[in-house]
């Protein structure tokens, strides 16, 4: 897949109260590679201090202050502004946000687009609304629609960057073989066979049941070691102490 | 379409220091519809008044409280850490949220599963790791892994409600609970005690060593039963010969 034009991207913060979370919105645009902040009439001037912004203080000393939104968003092609509202009355189209991050890589791929989250209290007025070509809605339960500034901005971004493939699968450890497999079921067997939990009488029936169980185990090679480093240690306590009573204890 | 079961659930913060934290995982918990919250020795006794819950002030009411992990996570059959750290030298397998997501879906189809998220300044300790199946990373930029606990916490919420509909999971067995997962390693400790494998010295390495081996042993509801009843008879035979010389069998 084509990646995603992150440095298109201005994630526009208009009429933020507390600077706790101006400092989160720059610390999750830092984890997810959005590195242009805007800030439009921020309540609290001292906003680049935040200590919230773990990791994201360059981020945040390099944010561009505007006095007004359609100066902050003068360069853009598009202006997407996001919204708690599922339903809202609006002239604007809304989209969910898995279908609207879609389509907001394809404008970054062609051109600059705004993403603008408002007031922590009041969300984007309609003032600022009527900048916006489109609107962004992360789908909440109807009970509680209203989510936190910078949790909103962490999974916008996530979302929009969440087909780069940046870790590989996991690898796969190294599987037993057979004959390693084989090792442990019977060493097993002899444990449960001096220990008196099988009995000459239900030997075949039982090591059945275990090999049964030790396949399902799906042992890496390592793991195999492991067991049969432990069983050994076991199997030769148990040899050791065999000439104690044989009935075993009560069932529980 | 087939709901996520969200009240199967149970996302767990441990070691928490800061009540904020708390308080916006609460918020991101209630947006997405997930009520179960439980803590594990959280720094501020009073987190309950954490003002950043807005909304979700019941959530953070009925949280429950724990003095330990183990006890946390008794009655879940999956337990999911989460970590920052992509190429951790561990023995759990990693899945990126994405692909996690989708198993913690079919895994909750069937049993409950823990989602646990470790201390704002060092994640989860390695002994809380050892009592993870498997381990869950949300991918971020590899400049700034770091994310603030309560964006992580909503990002991973939002992974699993986004896609609403079915997945054709092949059925799976019902899974062992975390507490009987505990017992087979508990037993299986006892007898490696007794047998001489861990020494007083070495049993707190064996100990974690032994909790992954068994964690990944994925055991099902029914294998965990069986294990239990091979070790119990295996640990009375073993208590029964414990006068027996203590030296070991020689390596080979």
């Amino acid at each position: 897949m084509q990646p995603v034009e992150l440095d298109r991207l201005r994630v526009v913060l208009v009429d933020t109260r507390n600077p706790l979370n101006l400092g989160a919105a720059a610390r999750a645009m830092s984890n997810f590679g959005f590195l242009r902040l805007r800030v439009v009439n921020p309540y609290d001037l001292a906003f680049r201090e935040a200590r919230s912004a773990m990791g994201a203080a360059d981020l945040l000393a390099s944010a561009e202050e505007y006095k007004s939104l359609a100066e902050a968003i003068a360069d853009c092609a598009v202006v997407v502004g996001t919204t708690s509202i599922q339903h809202r009355d609006l002239l604007h189209p809304i989209r969910r946000l898995d279908e609207g991050a879609a389509l907001i890589r394809q404008q970054l791929a062609a051109a600059p687009v705004a993403l603008l989250f408002g007031s922590e209290k009041f969300g984007l007025s309609n003032e600022e609304l009527s900048h916006c070509h489109w609107l962004l809605n992360i789908p909440t339960r109807d009970e509680h629609v209203s989510m936190n500034l910078g949790q909103a901005v962490a999974v916008t971004l996530y979302e929009l960057v969440r087909e780069n493939k940046t870790i590989d699968a996991p690898e796969l450890p190294e599987m037993a073989t057979a004959g390693d497999v084989e090792r442990v079921t019977t060493s097993l067997l002899e444990a449960l066979s001096i220990s008196g939990y099988a009995t000459p009488a239900t030997i075949a029936a039982t090591e059945e049941k275990v090999r049964r169980l030790v396949h399902r185990m799906n042992l890496s090679a390592r793991d195999a070691e492991l067991w049969l480093g432990m069983l050994r240690q076991i199997l030769w306590k148990l040899r050791a102490g065999q000439n104690s009573p044989p009935q075993g204890p009560g069932k529980s």
